[in-house]
């Protein structure tokens, strides 16, 4: 595993990206990152994207009524990450569709690429559990972002 | 979300299943599971069948110089769980490489589907870090599995 | 750290116990659990026993208007567990007060004491997040326990 | 809960602070952190500290030969964090033995005291599991902090 050194990876310009470190407590026996901690570590680039990006904060959205949850959720681990190590995710709007929102987040560091992971998150209203369209302010600040993070 | 049953699944004859309560700790603020905890019970269902269907449990596999890091993991989100509830893995196998293993793992509750989980380990030595051909101990209990398993 | 039998230890007669299982998630780079992680088990024998032995899961006391934070929590860790162990817990209640309960929990395998945590929880009503008396159904279980499970 | 402010608290001049954000995976079904994690983010100060105070991150320690296991810990929650939450953490080292340190890790925000945990780590060597004396280079520095972070 180690020497590997996994694809190439440069942000796009316009594009968020979020530095985490990897802490003790996410490694595992082998001294390499648990995967499903690589989930977690997504999320949290979710949330800062929704709290610096979209000015619209998860406890913002919860306010308003609405729920995003996540319906589906992968990764390819290519090139595993060790205690200690700083791993920066980029996220990119992969798909903006009437109620749900496909993301790409990868990780990486050194400008090589370690996972891979694409999230779906779909509205909701909180009060019916049922989808509902993207409220029209956040959908706007996704699409204003899209057009700001596009590869050249 | 509630009020929404999911498909029906039910485990075919011969397939592993363990069934897992549902922790407080795994719940979110919305009172539901938070993703991450679901591949976290997949990784539990592979570690008892390893155990018990395998023969073969981490602890032997790391002795014998082999590791088996997941290197692609999805997972689909149909019916959300609580505190309290009870969901039954049933892990499959699905495809047996050379060096690499596919597994479906599907999480249930009364005959109906919660969520639907795709793993793919690579086998490794531990020195080198290199893949390696599946050892053929557990490559006989895999195949063994497989058959045992299958769907009418 | 191995070779350390650690003290002997009997669960009383009549004490509520569970048996949980150390995953692969729970143990460091070192092979051996990561101490939070005991809390956590800690919890999950908590919740077990308010489900079992109170008859009060935590779905209930929270539809009953009731919280019951942990307000201090403290442990001793003397015999470390690795993965696939399995650690039994025992719960003990030292202190029911006017508004909260000292519980000790008492993890050992064997024979032998692993963990040895002591945990205060303190009722409040969730409207008002104020300290509230232990509910007179709760306290009349808890006091039913207590007399079962005295150490002769 | 909400309205309680707690008892004010200041780090000492000279002491380690860091400061890290209340996520998602954190919070509770009731909105706040769930308490295990609060013992995580404890570690997560103390890791900083070996790394930024002690230059002496937790890898370079395990190269050593040497482990620093938490043979205790125990914390006091007086007022409850939440999602979005930043929250300081100040590490004093109340006591150094000579084969064990005993750290206190205030947590914090807006000046007011949120949780106050004590931790004690045993040294041992990895090899024997036997506890050993502090490192001599390790003791220098952290006896070079305590003159630093001397409360006036």
């Amino acid at each position: 595993m180690s020497g590997e050194a996994g694809k190439r990876f440069a942000p796009p310009a316009g594009a968020f990206s979020v530095t985490l470190p990897i802490r003790f407590s996410q490694c595992d026996a082998a001294g390499i990152v648990y995967f499903p901690h690589y989930f977690d570590l997504v999320h949290a680039c979710l949330e800062d994207w929704y709290e610096q990006v979209l000015s619209f904060g998860f406890t913002k959205l919860v306010g308003s009524g609405h729920g995003a949850p996540i319906v589906h959720a992968e990764c390819d681990f290519s090139v595993p990450s060790r205690m200690g190590d700083r791993v920066q995710l980029t996220l990119l709007v992969e798909r903006l569709g009437g109620a749900s929102v496909t993301y790409r987040v990868i990780g990486h560091a050194d400008g090589f690429e370690r996972f891979n992971a694409k999230i779906v998150t779909a509205f909701l209203a909180l009060a019916t559990g049922k989808a509902v369209p993207i409220p029209s302010e956040i959908r706007g600040k996704i699409e204003a972002y899209q057009a700001a993070a596009q590869t050249a």
